[in-house]
Order: structure tokens, then C-alpha cells, then sequence
């Protein structure tokens, strides 16, 4: 009879431990994208499937999650042929909407749906779940947080500045000591030019993308089967490995890549961001990372991703600009540019840190022991004042034996605890123990409110 | 090329003015629920369909949002014989996950599977979006969030009064009159009992919960086709529509229902609830209203619903108490009682009776009107003292006409405009307008950040 209690794999629950320090990390996140003028949008869990197919390549498209119709779900299927049908035509037959896979497709296409009522340019902020249908594995689940911020409207190179001054203030207030690495997707695309593969940019970027982590052998590997030219890797990598100060690889660059004028112009806006960057004051070190591609296919401009400098996990926060995402939703020219938190990383980072030492529970107040009948009325009279009074407090449900009642205040953590007995009552006073130093004093309701207030 | 924009039907995007409005409401929400000592958790949007089927009875489990397997989603299904094969079975052949259709079941799966970790009793409270393939209508959407609160593992009324108590806290911090209806099951099965239409309770209560909605002759003839018998409906009218005081009603059903255990005990709790609701000096009118009866199959106890007075909507809050949800998942004689508010319908309410009307946006602060150049550097430096100051402040990203500046200010209603010409760069100072009273006024930085702070 009993059904099982698992959980779909690479979901989770979240206990009220774990709540309150994912919400410490929303609110940090939170509080600085209204510092820095972001408004709050929210869009559905489920688009329309056709809103989501074919915008994060063949890959992103087998992980996005399908619904089934409701009702008769085979009513425009053929269900003699289904043997013979190809399964990908029967998924869209079967499924009309879909769970969203990031939060920058469904802005894109809020953007146009709502474009009549934005007030551009248009900075918004966004933190909802996603979910991929991803092999979980550590630090990746089906189900995650992002938290957006995006700036639409305008090509201004302020903007890019701006979000890592944002990026900047975040990780400051978490604790976290991060380098922000950037580059630019227009670079990139000189860099195929230069070496005579532009129609290969995709791959090569997607090939790049992995050096982290499959290392460089394995990442020539890839581009030889992909089909570049041993002479063309020969040209890549002393580009995409140059060494040196910023400056240093920005004046190598313009030598090697001046008959690209997409690379001069990728160039110049780096060359922009940076001194915009010096502007904002960002502390943390800005990083020119010729290797930095991210697979995304809508970025053209700059690309960014931070990564926490004492903790092996990867990017815990990424972005970039992307000139025409609003194009496929029948709005094109139009500029934005955004970054997105993983907080489920950011997570781990912190508890690996220890960086939650200091956060406590703060609605767990104080409890009253039940002593059942005329006391319990009397407990509920107090209790109502200082909720009234925006104190946190709780009875104890049932007249138990005072050691159950003390044992549940102490595994809650209360710090303290009300004793209000038949002598209490008389005096109308209360009992209050503190539960870190055992110290048990009396005193009157008012000296109560004026204590925990 | 271009592809529509639209959004799965009975869906919503939300924007900053939305979010505004949604956030006070779930704000004031989770402020009473932590005052009252309730703990947050979170569960997964997808569930396994086994979770959540039978669950909600027939008409729940066909509105239940299946996902489809992720890859070749036939492969335990035999393609041959589908078109022979009943729908429902293939709709469990091709989907194991589903999205969660409130927020009490995967609450009590929670509870089976973290017992071991739980401090009973436990008061969580859960603030998450549901999911259900209704028709939608007004006020009814097929993605919604519910605001939860239960505590599980105490049969303690305390409880259901201290519950009365919350809803009364919340409604007078949004500002709505509200009358709260009591009744309990166990009185309903009583009343079953009595009319000799035990086995029939479940329609009874169904069709007794459509009153409201479809007036009692309609009601008749439902429990009429359901197989009621007329002396049997004849028998159960008059005592549903029972008039007079909450004494009254009381007095007159121990007499009615003396031959009923059930009833008698049902009786006994309501009295029992409204003295602590007395004690725990609940405001809003409680009703004890005998033609509640909440379609719900697990509730066992008290139902409670909540109706604002100046509106009509239908219930706005709801709940009950269950005395086994947990033991289909393996864990019976746990006794839990909750409630749900329904945010879109308090949204709407509150919409209508202009009560949002004091709400502000605080993070639209202060923008700085973009001259380019070496003033664009100047107004980069008080921002980045601005935001240290914890002021919200931005900087139009473009160096554009000045009208088209203001023009955006004013429709992004900022409350102050920064001009910062090379007059105020000379001077070290800066033109503040008021964009209410339109009066300007030049400062020092230092006047500038007491003014805002």
C-alpha cells in the first residue's frame, strides 16, 4: 500500500536550514540588483515547446522538458504509423508546452510580447527555477535556481561595465573572493577569419569552451575531427594561448588580427568595457581570457564568467551581449546584455567556505511550556501581546511532560524558553530561561516585551 | 521566421508592477507565518506521478501536468498495440514525473522521507507555485502559487485556533475584512450517519460544497442522481440549513445527532476550537457553517474557509485538518492541520478594493542624466559612492538627447534626476531635480548622499 518517497533524480528538497541560507544568498542577490536600479519580472515554469526549440542547438533541445497534453494527447497522432513515426515528431504531436530551460529565451520573449509597455532601455532582474534534463552529478541537478540580470535596449558598453561592478558588490557581500575572466565573441570570430575557418566559428568556440576542462590535447583533438586543418590549429593556439598583460595580448591582437575588422572591432570594445571597468571601481581582478568562448549560440559581444578563487567548481556566474535574441520572436535590433548567478553553486562554494558560519535562525523566538488549563489561558494572553508586539513566539501544542516540551524547544534551537505555572500566574509575571546559559529569571510581561523586542 | 510570441493559456508574466504588488502580499504572508514560529521549506516542482496520483480523486488525477520521459519514451511501451491500449496507460508508460498540483501531498511525502530529521510537532510553511490542467477562468489560473502553513504531529485544537489566529493576522496587515466558515468532517460523516447514507459521504460532501456555487435545488437533484433517497434528502436538508447562534446550531445538533459517535465528537471539537479562538482573541467573525464541506478527501477533522466580505471571489484561504495523510507513504497515526492562502485571488481582491494604492517602488532611486564623456567619468564616481552608500542609482547607459533621457525618468517614475554638466564638475557638486515638485537644487556629494540615505 505505501507508495515510495523518492524524489525525481537531480531534484531536491530543501530543509528550513537549507532555506534560510539559500535565501541569505537571494537576498544578497537581491538587495544589489535594486541597488543597481534592476526591476523584478517573473515569467511561467512552462512556455509554449515552439518557444523554446532549436534556441540552445541540438543539445539544449533533447534536455528541455516536455508536457504531455492533456486529455486525448494522441488525438492528432496516427497512432497506427507510431511504430514507424520518428520519436522527436511524436514528442511534438504528443507535448504543446515545455518547463524553461534558462531564463534569457523567456525574456527575449517577454521583451516582444511586451514591448509596447517597456520603458527602454529595460533593466530587469529575474530568479526562478529552471530545469534541464542533465545527467545529475555533483554541483548539477535537474531542477536549479538562476537569478538574471539583464540590460535591453541599448548597445552601450556601460552596461557590461556596470554588471561587473554588480558581480563586484555580490560576491563582496557573500564572502566570496572571485576573477572575472572576460572576452568577446566578435574576437573570436576574427580568430576563425584569421585562420581561414570562419564557417567553423561554432564549433571552434564550443571546442574552446572545454580546455578547462578536457585540457588542450584533447580540445585539438576535437577541432581536427571537426575539420580544421592541422596548419589551421597550428595558427589557433598561439592566439587563443597568448601570454602576457592585458595591454601585452590587446597590441598582439591588433598585429596579428588587423585584417579582421570584426576582430579590431571586438578589440576596441574590450579595450572600452576595461576602461569603463577602472571607472566602476571593480576590486576583483578583470581577466582578458582569449580561451573564454561559452557555448551559448546568441552571444556577439562581450562574454563573461567568474569563478571563485578558492574553490575547484567551475563558473558560478556567466553572461554575455547578444545583439538579435529578440529577432527570432519577429523584434529584431535590439541590444542586450546579461549575466546570471547560479546560486545552487554559489551554495556550495559558501558551505565549503564556511562562509554561513554566522547566519542564525531568527523566527524561532521563544516558546511557552504547555501546562494545560487556566495556565494555558494565561500563556495564550501573553502570547497574543507580543505577537502583537511582532515578537515571534509559540505554545507548545500539548500539555506533555515538561521534559518532551524542553527537549523540542532545545532541537529547535529557541533560545529562549517561558515558564508560566500556577505561581506565575498568581504574580502575573513569567519565567523565562535563557537556553545558552541555563540563567532562569522572572519578571513582569511589559520587562518580557522591552527584553525581546 | 519570426515565432509567436504567445504563452501556455491559463499562464501569467509578471511585471515590475505586478511583482510589486504579488511581493507585498507573500511578504505579509511569510512575515505572520514567521511570527507564529512556522519554519520555511521548499519541494521539487516535479514529483513521481505515483506521488501524486489517487491523491485528489478522479477528477484531480486527469488535471494532474504529466512530463514526458526524456529520450526514447516508448521503449517500455509495445508501438504495435497502442492504438488498442487504454490513454491513461500509455499517458504512465511515457511519463514517471508530474508537476506538483498543491502543496499538502508533496508536504506529507516530505515529512515520511525527512522524519528521521523532523522535530515534531512540526509548523513548516511552503511558498511555491502548483500546477493544474483546469479550464481557466477568472480568478482561476493553471499555474498559481499557494502560501501554506501546517503543523503535523499533534492532534493539539491549540492548533486549529492558533491557525484562525494567523489567517486574522494576515488579512488585517493586508487591509481585507474577512469572516472565517468553520465546520468539521467529522459532523459531515455524522450527519451521513444519520440521513443512513454513510458509504454515500463523499457525495454528500461534494455536492453539499456546491451550495454556494449552484444553489440548493441544483444540490438536490445531485445527491438525488448520486442515489440519495428523498427521505434521506429530506432528513439532511433541514439540518445543513440549520439558523441561529453558533450555540444554537450546537445545542440543536447534539440533540439531532445523539446517536452518533462521530457527530458527537465533531461537535465536541468545534466547541473546543472556538474557546481557543476566544483566547487567542481571533477578530474576524468565525462561523460555524454546517454547508462547508471542502471536496477534499483527506480532511478528517476541521475545515475551515475564509470569504472576504467587500468581494466576490469565493474562498480566499482555506484548510483543514488530516488525521493520515502521511500513511500512504508508510507513516500512519500522524495527525497534521493546515491552511492555504491563495495569492492571484487575494491579488484581485486587494486590486479591486484599491488597497495597494500607498505602494511605492523603492528601487527606483535616483538616475543620472548621461553628458558623455568626461561628465559621463565624473557621475561613474558618485555612483560608485552612491551604491556604497547603499543608495539605488543609475546612470543613463547613453550619451543621448536629454529630452529622451528625461522622457525615460519620468515614465520609469524616478523620484530624482542628477544632472552633471561641467558647471557642477567645476564646482564639485551636483543639480539634483525633484521630478515631483520639479524643483532643482545643487549639492555637495556629501549633502547629496543625507538627502537620500
Amino acid at each position: 500500500m505505501a507508495v515510495s518517497t523518492s524524489i525525481p533524480k537531480g531534484t531536491r528538497d530543501f530543509s528550513p536550514d537549507e532555506m534560510l541560507r539559500r535565501n541569505f544568498i537571494f537576498n544578497t542577490i537581491k538587495e544589489s540588483f535594486n541597488l543597481f536600479g534592476y526591476l523584478p519580472i517573473e515569467t511561467p515554469a512552462m512556455e509554449n515547446l515552439s518557444t523554446l526549440m532549436g534556441k540552445y542547438g541540438e543539445e539544449g533541445d533533447r534536455l528541455i522538458f516536455k508536457i504531455l497534453n492533456s486529455g486525448d494527447f494522441f488525438k492528432n497522432i496516427d497512432t497506427d504509423k507510431i511504430a514507424d513515426t520518428n520519436i522527436q515528431k511524436i514528442a511534438f504531436g504528443i507535448c504543446e508546452k515545455a518547463l524553461k530551460y534558462d531564463l534569457t529565451v523567456p525574456f527575449a520573449r517577454y521583451v516582444v510580447q511586451h514591448r509596447n509597455e517597456i520603458n527602454f532601455p529595460f533593466k530587469r532582474y529575474q530568479i526562478q527555477p529552471v530545469w534541464r534534463a542533465d545527467r545529475p552529478q555533483k554541483g548539477r541537478y535537474r531542477e536549479f535556481y538562476q537569478c538574471d540580470a539583464d540590460v535591453i535596449g541599448t548597445n552601450s558598453l556601460l552596461c557590461e561595465a556596470e554588471l561587473l561592478q554588480l558581480i563586484d558588490n555580490v560576491f563582496a557581500k557573500l564572502g566570496i573572493n572571485v576573477e572575472i575572466h572576460i572576452n568577446n565573441r566578435k574576437i573570436l570570430a576574427g580568430i576563425a577569419e584569421y585562420i581561414g575557418n570562419s564557417e567553423l566559428i561554432t564549433c571552434i568556440t564550443v571546442a574552446i569552451d572545454k580546455i578547462d576542462k578536457i585540457g588542450l590535447d584533447k580540445v585539438v583533438e576535437e577541432l581536427i575531427a571537426n575539420g580544421l586543418s592541422q596548419s589551421a590549429v597550428d595558427k589557433l593556439i598561439p592566439v587563443i594561448t597568448l601570454k602576457g598583460t592585458t595591454t601585452g595580448k590587446i597590441n598582439e591582437l591588433k598585429n596579428i588580427l588587423n585584417d579582421s575588422e570584426t576582430a579590431l572591432k571586438g578589440i576596441k570594445e574590450i579595450e572600452n568595457v576595461l576602461d569603463y571597468t577602472k571607472m566602476c571601481e571593480v576590486e576583483s581582478p578583470v581577466i582578458f581570457d582569449l580561451t573564454l568562448a561559452r557555448g551559448l549560440n546568441y552571444y556577439t559581444g562581450a562574454i563573461i564568467e567568474v569563478k571563485a578563487k578558492d574553490v575547484q567548481i567551475g563558473s558560478i556566474c556567466g553572461g554575455g551581449r547578444y545583439d538579435d535574441l529578440t529577432g527570432i520572436f519577429g523584434l529584431p535590433g535590439v541590444s542586450g546584455v546579461g549575466i546570471s548567478f547560479g546560486a545552487d553553486r554559489i551554495y556550495d562554494v559558501m558551505n565549503e567556505l564556511a562562509l554561513f558560519g554566522g547566519l542564525k535562525s531568527v523566527n524561532k523566538h521563544i516558546m511557552f511550556v504547555n501546562f494545560g488549563g487556566e495556565e494555558e489561558k494565561y500563556s495564550l494572553k501573553i502570547i497574543n501581546v507580543l505577537r502583537k508586539n511582532g515578537i515571534s513566539c509559540e505554545l507548545y501544542p500539548d500539555n506533555s511532560k515538561i521534559k518532551k516540551q524542553m527537549t523540542y524547544a532545545s532541537t529547535a534551537q529557541f533560545p529562549y524558553v517561558a515558564m508560566t505555572g500556577s505561581e506565575e500566574m498568581e504574580g502575573n509575571i513569567v519565567s523565562l530561561k535563557d537556553m545558552n546559559s541555563g540563567e532562569q529569571i522572572s519578571m513582569s510581561i511589559g520587562e518580557l516585551i522591552s527584553k525581546l523586542k
